[in-house]
């Protein structure tokens, strides 16, 4: 049996903290409109997707922070990609920053929504690993004030059957924890959506800047590999605002193997034809999890948040 | 500060059905002696290390089978392992089969032991993660009759101090599921020492034979990773039995750069000076669990064993 999907993962360089929904949604649509020519039926875009990374700064001003949000979705400003993708039988995948004033209270969350090829939204996930800090870093060149700017996640890790398949959605740092590819796991998920946005310095662990880009390959292939499942993640890359993001988007196969990767730091589809039956070569032996996981072991992992090392009495000699 | 710790990684080539526990107890003592040699501390031996991987084989003679097993440890054929490890003052860690008369029941366990510079045993893990199959399965040339041999852990995944860090094993299997790290990681470990006998035919996906040393080392480079932990990893090798068996024994640094490497399919000591405070650069700041784990999300990681996939209703238009 085969379940061929023909999948996009479009990339995106850099957007200026001056650029209008208007310019980014165009750049959007012309990739919607090259993954139709290169027969997509899904394009995944990355991590707020429509604004520069702003929690690069710590603002003060509201109306200017809140600007970067979305109050709904699709608004007049971003319904012309809907659109387009209803023209055109895509689905996407895109991030964004939402303003959820639905509730008692403001909340405002790093999004991201699964859209169906007649552009009508099947899911949405909110980041559940926000990384970086909230307090300000005045030293810092560029802050990363993701707890700052962004509410703790009220979704979890969902999938949805779509696309013939099992479908789940993480942000940029969920990747890095093989939580999120487990609990997915563990629902069958057989594609994971990803955007990400992702600085090459690190002020805290400059030493490792070099490593940037190994790492973030091999969270997301051992995640593909343990799990049985096809990864897609979209990077925001490139000279933005004076930072460099990291770029090479990859689509990964359920063995672990980059089938197709980025090569530049700007606007750029990848594609490639997957079939989503090939994940049952790893679910149904290697990572068979019925036959083989031990949850009676585990309980620490949901028990404790952080590592507690045993007692300060040393119980060897060395 | 600097926590230096001399280790070792001693790769076994293959050992034969016939091989007397005295020479095998010779080899590793050669090892050990290489290792003092070269100014180890610790030297880590693979899984089953003193005897062929018998779990290949449906044995129905009892006594050939309890012959693969370890009734006491040291006993009088591995004594002379731990008098030269006090003699040399090296520590070390190996896997054997263990048959365990103390209670009611014999058990049986795929353990490991780490035992220190003082020839005096640390801490025991038995295996959690047993592969393959309970059932004979006489089409195939070899089998993989680990759950027909060995009793579930008792064990769960313990960690120590000891050697002047905090240390922790798994065995073969156990490295290619993150909760193995994840749950010592979440005591601290700074170091997780693994033997392996990995065959790189699988009758069950042929097709991915040629993918075994590279989800050998990826799991491995992932966990060390995720985790901020050293990690050695110990193969026995070779063609074993008429079974090719994977080499390529590692030592992995936390930023899951592999550090030394075997090359051989034989009998050879990799060895690494790791500096095991270096662990903190990835346990302070990307993976700082405290600050970035949300727990509150992984709950199907220890509710549910299998992947159970949404109901079977199209939630899209895919």
């Amino acid at each position: 049996m085969t379940r061929k999907l023909d999948v996009g993962c479009a990339q995106l360089g850099p957007i200026s903290r001056s650029d209008s929904r208007a310019e980014v949604v165009a750049r959007l649509i012309a990739l919607l409109e090259e993954g139709k020519e290169r027969g997509c039926q899904l394009v995944v875009f990355p991590e707020l997707a429509l604004t520069t990374f702003f929690p690069r700064w710590w603002l003060d001003d509201q109306d200017e922070i809140d600007g970067f949000y979305e109050r709904q979705m699709p608004s007049p400003e971003t319904q012309p990609l809907f659109d387009r993708a209803r023209e055109l039988e895509v689905g996407f995948c895109i991030g964004y920053a939402e303003l959820d004033e639905s509730g008692p209270e403001t909340r405002r969350f790093n999004t991201s929504i699964l859209v169906g090829p007649d552009g009508r939204i099947i899911g949405k996930y909110r980041k559940v690993h926000l990384p970086g800090h909230s307090d300000q870093r005045e030293d810092w060149d560029f802050q990363h004030l993701e707890k700052h700017y962004f509410d703790a996640s009220d979704t979890g890790f969902p999938v949805w059957r779509a696309f013939g398949g099992i479908l789940g959605m993480a942000i940029c740092n969920d990747r890095r924890w093989p939580e999120t590819y487990r609990v997915m796991g563990l629902q069958g998920v057989e594609l994971v959506m990803i955007g990400y946005n992702t600085p090459i310095a690190d002020p805290e662990v400059p030493h490792h800047d070099h490593l940037q880009s190994f790492h973030n390959h091999i969270v997301m292939q051992a995640g593909a590999y343990q799990n049985g499942t096809f990864v897609i993640a979209a990077a925001k890359c490139g000279q933005e605002e004076g930072s460099t993001m990291l770029g090479q988007s990859v689509i990964v196969a359920p063995t672990g193997e980059i089938v197709a990767q980025a090569t530049s730091m700007g606007d750029e589809l990848i594609t490639a034809r997957i079939d989503l039956d090939i994940c049952a070569d790893i679910k149904n032996y290697m990572f068979n999890f019925e036959m083989h996981r031990q949850p009676q072991h585990y309980g620490l992992i949901v028990e404790r948040r952080g590592a507690v090392p045993p007692p300060l009495v040393d119980q060897g000699q060395g």
